[in-house]
């Protein structure tokens, strides 16, 4: 019985895993933005010398996109075939004002509430990514192999849409297909407990254009008769929503399943707490659907959200400027059976069902991908479950969520099998914010999570 | 007689009179922007040096802000004394990339229509401005003095506000005093007739910031139950029309007048020709209030229009973010008795009383004046209209202007005289906008037009 040398191991390495973290968060693996492509391929070589360092054969496959990092390993005769997946790239930093240190420079932070690693991608994802490499180092250096087949999977372009997900999955389906797929992008509930999910929401991404006269015009030249794409754009969106908070595109809420009873005592089974939810970020009054509780419409409901809006002159001071064009990106949660591609489709229609004379507008999607629904009743979920509930000495359960993660699909219907998807994120990580971090805590018994799971699956 | 000697001398020295031009529009004085302070300085000394080669005594007046450039020559005995105002601030460039050469390094072009001086500030306002200073340097030329008392008045703020105008009037108010003054920063009637404007909408300008929780959020996370200000701001000045096209903000039309029979009937001679205004920019059907003319809605109108507007994520590609706050500035602009500030104490109400839970709202103010009318029965307006009928060969009107030129109500309250406001801009100018540019016909025929006025005024 190995499982207390490795955590020993895992215990006593833990600052040369934190420095090798820190040298992976330096790199500025930003994919949606193209000045960052070369950062991008900097991180999937990082990670390909780091799977080499622990004897793993791995490449950088190139893709229209970023690169893919794959990676294999061998276990005893027997074992399982476990494919782990996480994305090396992170999300653009603005407003990088806000941001007290420089995203890129990640430092350790003593905080009241215990120690941080503090930068871009500390958490989503390059932290918990590196929780399972660091489990699998622990078990390579004390036993000199690992315990079962693994199969490493990496991706660039996890938070600009995976476009170039799909078309590699299904070209490299031989090799990636596993027994079940474990993926390290998600959080504890409610900071404590641990979690696996099972629900997930799908997203559909939308940038509008809206455009009338063909030149910015003099507000009091023009003032008045003249079409003001901005008044338009707002006028269209500010009527996204009716007044219980739904989403008033024709046929958006079809395939939308209400909750089984099951699953809504469940959930009450949990005391998730809405006020500290809300109270955490400043906020006292749940928005959205009104006959809804928060936790059912993160886990449950779909929503539609205006994620940027811009048009005119936005600098400092003012400019009495009629702009010829104004701009806004829209993204919709999905859930249950809801088809991304008809709402697409109907969310257009709605928009250009309301323009006025003289007004064109252009459209330009962003990802659609569906809800995705785990069959728990698979025995490697339970075992999965009764590892993590031994590391934090709560309950594991199993959750729903509000983000997507549409790899979890990807990998049913492609590659025909399930994941396991734990993370060990908490609430106030500050993903996708500025001054993101991952609590030191978080990373050390997510790595020691991760050498339990092994151990039970092996 | 001298005046076709001195016509002649501008048809002669116009080369060195664009010449000059030009190095007065390669100075980048955006006065909104703080980044551009020093440049406004060298505006304005730039100015002060072309006064002096007229021998004529100028200085360039601190301010809170930009300098006010002033200067003083005498006329002969008798002659009347002229107060000429124009502006050597111009507006921010951006954006940028739909400039088809840099707006600093302006340029002569040729084009099918004649040339054109290309460049910001072009014809808003250093090129109307230097009308009058060359017809002053002609009439110098040939006569060695000019015909009669005038006082030359340069802001540097103008599209900025104002901020530091009232002051300067009130401190400086018995040096700038004059029997009338001459305004040069209007265009030509549909763009051929020269005329003079004797109605001025006032201009009243807001920021609104609304703020909701206090850091960004993910849209997986918090999309739904979290408040999302782009909802809110949307929302918001979406409803700032009714479907008439009025302004909703209660209190907005106390004090607009309705049109007296008389200008509604000067107007109708007019012969405005709606299609071709709104044609020239790519619109063919009117906005704003639904039983109004183009024409009244520019001249005799109030208007509220979204000058620009931004939040959460505005960059390439996309980010599932709800942002922690957004913003737009919004103007408005004001006819007859209507009060600025009341209608900002009832527009900040308005907007805090939409305010969901949850929400604040943060309010900066930009500028605001009310509307003008200048009392035209005064003989020297007359002088001026037939000087621009004999130059142009059409006979020059009294029109409104939908633009807002506040310097005209506070000479008339601060110093006590009407203003006299020709210019020779034309339609598609394209100022505030990019690839602004000034008609060379305008230059020269504008500077034979002041040559013209100063004679008939001594």
């Amino acid at each position: 019985m190995t499982l207390p040398d490795v955590l020993a191991r895992i215990d006593a390495d833990l600052p040369e895993a934190t420095e090798r973290l820190l040298a992976l968060l330096r790199i500025p693996s930003i994919s949606t933005d193209p000045a960052f492509k070369a950062d991008c391929q900097t991180a999937a070589d990082w990670l390909v010398t780091d799977l080499a360092s622990l004897g793993i054969t791995a490449t950088a496959r190139q893709t229209a996109g970023h690169p893919m990092v794959v990676g294999h390993v061998d276990g005893p005769q027997g074992s399982p075939h476990v494919l782990f997946y996480g994305h090396y790239d992170v999300q653009p930093v603005d407003p990088l004002s806000l941001w007290h240190s420089d995203p890129f420079d990640p430092k350790i932070e003593d905080t009241p509430k215990g120690q941080v690693i503090r930068g871009r991608g500390a958490s989503d994802d390059k932290g918990q990514l590196m929780t399972f490499i660091e489990a699998c180092r622990a078990w390579k250096a004390v036993n000199g192999a690992l315990p079962c087949r693994i199969t490493f999977l990496f991706e660039g372009e996890e938070e600009s849409g995976s476009p170039s997900l799909i078309p590699f999955l299904q070209e490299n389906a031989d090799e990636l297909r596993a027994d079940v797929a474990l993926i390290c992008d998600t959080g504890l509930f409610q900071d404590v407990a641990p979690a696996i999910i099972t629900m997930l929401r799908g997203l559909l991404g939308e940038e509008i254009t809206i455009k009338a006269a063909t030149r910015d015009l003099h507000s009091g030249m023009y003032g008045g008769p003249a079409m003001n794409p901005i008044r338009i754009l707002t006028r269209i969106l500010g009527g996204l929503h009716d007044d219980q908070g739904r989403v008033v595109v024709p046929g958006f809420y079809d395939g939308v399943p209400e909750l089984p009873d099951t699953i809504r005592a469940q959930w009450q089974n949990l005391a998730f707490d809405h006020a500290r939810f809300l109270g955490d970020v400043g906020l006292s009054h749940p928005a959205g659907e009104t006959d809804r509780t928060p936790l059912e419409m993160i886990w449950s409901r779909p929503t539609g959200e205006i994620n940027g809006i811009w048009g005119g002159y936005t600098g400092e001071g003012f400019k009495t400027v009629l702009p010829a064009e104004a701009h806004a990106k829209v993204s919709f949660r999905l859930v249950g059976q809801q088809d991304p591609h008809a709402i697409r489709e109907s969310f257009r229609a709605w928009v250009q069902d309301q323009l006025p004379p003289d007004c064109t507008v252009e459209f330009k999607g962003h990802g659609a991908s569906q809800a995705s629904q785990m069959e728990n009743d698979h025995p490697l979920f339970e075992k999965a479950r009764q590892s993590l509930t031994e590391e934090w000495g709560v309950a594991a359960s199993y959750v729903g969520c509000g983000g997507s993660i549409p790899i979890a699909g990807h990998f049913k219907t492609i590659l025909g099998m399930e994941s396991i998807l734990a993370g060990f994120g908490r609430d106030d990580d500050q993903i996708h914010s500025p001054n993101e971090k991952y609590d030191m805590e978080c990373f050390h018994k997510g790595i020691r999570s991760w050498a339990r799971v092994l151990e039970k699956l092996a």
